[in-house]
């Protein structure tokens, strides 16, 4: 047991994550950092409202409603913060860090909207800026990145980093059931919220690999710069083709150095089933990542819970408490240095079309005509079902490697087309 | 780039992660490190033979045969020991220590063998040990087990850690090739030695698994303490016979807290060809660990090759440079304790033995008595391959949960069998 002065720890926000960390702290998760580290002592915790139950028993004394009890405490010398969210939460962390206090925080949202600015004060006011929980709940990844893989240059890195869009992902191949009545389950047992924008139309993934993109790349990656495509549009269908064809569909988040610059991304995308990527199912999340010196390298674990993020936002904590260091840091460990951002427009793969076609003679031609002149080069053409009384069907074109420019101009002329009735779905499939 | 002075280095070894390492060091590859940290230097290396050609190009004068060279000069603050090998390396690594430098080390033999020693030294005249290179090459796993999941109590570690062993076993899985014939291939390849006791004897899991302990569990685990089978054994049919009932081997080392303490163990196991684990194929490596707030956590990576391996050492290196934790560290980053260790008599797991009978009525009945009165209770039972000739036949018993001892006994008494020829062969099957 360390006798140095105790660490004064403020904490910003005591839902479920909050709680887990409050209850870490009191069961003594702190006091193992090893001679010469401080032990956390809770201070004070930010609450929004005190008569609200709560899954841990914390001392009434503790709670506050007021973020200047927090932030205005000189004895409280380490911020966590786990209310997620843009707002409050910058304006706190920024106060903290003014006023000296290093940070840990599970806010991905809050660094990737404000990471340039968030960093940079905490680099002029010489405090720490901790974030593991930010991505992948306990996955350790933060830290690899910025320390154990230091002398990398990292050349890639793709990620399922979105629990619950991968649980509805793997109920839809699972089931055959479509995405409106999964996620409606989704939301019954918790795996989803009532509003579930940030995780299915792709925003919580893009803010974490913005987040993996500043550690990994050291580059500033605006929200605006990452192309995202979410899962909403994604049909029952596409399940049921994919698995015909040997592939699996998963959201991705990627961040790549490609020809034109670091491209970063998120869009489902086509896996083959043989591949580990396909077989991360669940809520469950990995992180690929590819360094030059260490070839690949696989992170995989629970993404979220909290229990899972609290280990994360503990260990950085314990990080301070051992005052590893401590010392003016970068923006990111990488340092933080302009990094030339690549369009989606020239990115190169394979893609998957779903057309429905009037079923009758010369389809395939005037479509393979279009493909052809702008260099899509197909693989295999599929006729699947049919619908008869309609007299459509469903034609599903695997194409070689194509030009994603190209890929976009062809769906606008195919959607022109008399003899189709629509492009049901384009997919990229990812190259393993 | 920083202005600080360099950090003198020194490297013991300029083999394959030698030549590596020194390599990285003269392509800058020490300069990335962020604000306030100082750069490395290369100031001179341990090596055999002066006129040996070399990967790469180094400055004749950086070279030296005298290990004072290196462990006098106090230019020199950090040792890089790639040798390998309990001696000499426990003498110069001592030695650097008592001279104040730190250590940073890709040797689990010296770590596992005198760990408590060379720790507690480390510890007394405040310099760091770091050896993220010991255990799976490239893979960070001491980082993230001594800081990142330092909030964990971590309840089991179960790896493939060592890439021959696990070559040789995808390869007579695949091929249904002999254990000899793969060996030699093997060798061929260069992916084994031509001593191959280390490996193929379950030796260098042993090392690793050791190393591993003592920083997940704060344990100091003796070499004899460890359980330890190869591979040698293994025949053809086994993997026949696995594969038939769902199975696949290999050759796992793990450390779990069991009812009687820690238990730490290698060998061969059958693990469900349906589980993730079984298809680590190759020359890969995985550690996956199991903490009590983040749950299971999967690492993997390739476990060896210069660059992986110069990744970590590298890394560490860095860390100096970031002067980060430089201070009193106790022999692990979760301190020292005493860790109750259990025999692997206690253990309790489902069992698979091929025993080679006399193709007659009666056999299985008493069989089946000595099993029932050891309370090893039978899930199977199926006759394999017979050889007609000789009046033989292979006879496949899988067990449900039993206890080592039992087992152990059982063994011995069929031997005694005037029915059954010889137990072919007894391996552990690993739950999921």
């Amino acid at each position: 047991m360390s006798t140095a002065r105790p660490l004064g720890v403020g904490l910003l926000g005591l839902g479920v994550v909050g709680s887990a960390v409050a209850a870490g702290l009191m069961a003594g998760r702190g006091d193992i950092a090893g001679e010469g580290a401080r032990r956390p002592a809770l201070k004070r915790a930010l609450v929004r409202d005190l008569s609200r139950k709560r899954a841990i028993s914390l001392d009434p004394r503790l709670m506050t409603t007021d973020p200047s009890a927090i932030l205005d405490d000189p004895s409280i010398e380490v911020v966590i913060e786990v209310m997620g969210g843009e707002h409050p939460a910058f304006d706190y962390i920024s106060r903290a860090i003014r006023a000296g206090k290093h940070i840990v925080t599970a806010n991905k949202e809050v660094l990737c909207k404000r990471g340039d600015e968030l960093f940079g004060l905490a680099a002029s006011h010489g405090v720490r800026l901790l974030h593991e929980a930010s991505v992948g709940g306990g996955i350790p990844i933060i830290g690899p990145l910025s320390s154990d893989l230091l002398a990398n240059r990292i050349t890639s890195i793709r990620a399922i980093i979105n629990g619950t869009t991968n649980y509805i992902l793997t109920k839809m191949a699972a089931q055959g059931a479509g995405f409106d009545q999964v996620l409606s389950e989704a939301q019954q047992l918790g795996y989803a919220e009532a509003d579930p924008t940030a995780d299915v139309d792709g925003w919580d993934a893009a803010y974490k690999i913005c987040v993996l993109a500043r550690v990994a790349f050291g580059a500033s990656v605006p929200l605006e710069a990452v192309y995202r495509e979410g899962i909403r549009g994604l049909q029952a269908q596409e399940f049921r083709y994919a698995a015909t064809l040997g592939f699996t569909i998963k959201l991705l988040a990627a961040a790549r150095m490609e020809q034109g610059g670091l491209l970063v991304r998120v869009h489902p995308a086509l896996v083959p089933s043989t591949v580990p990527m396909a077989k991360v199912d669940g809520v469950l999340n990995v992180v690929e990542v590819e360094g030059d010196l260490v070839g690949p390298l696989w992170f995989q674990g629970r993404g979220a819970g909290p229990d899972a993020t609290a280990s994360a936002v503990l260990g950085d904590l314990l990080r301070i408490a051992r005052g590893s260091e401590i010392r003016k840091q970068a923006g990111a460990s990488r340092g933080s240095h302009q990094v030339r951002l690549a369009l989606m427009d020239g990115h190169e793969c394979k893609y998957y079309f779903r057309l429905v076609c009037k079923d009758r003679p010369g389809v395939l031609a005037q479509i393979a005509g279009i493909l052809g002149r702008l260099q899509i080069s197909i693989a295999s053409v599929i006729q699947m079902d049919a619908n008869a009384e309609r007299g459509e069907a469903d034609l599903v074109i695997m194409t070689h490697p194509s030009l994603e420019k190209n890929v976009q101009t062809a769906v606008r002329e195919i959607t022109a087309l008399q003899v189709v009735a629509r492009v049901a779905s384009v997919l990229r499939v990812e190259g393993y």
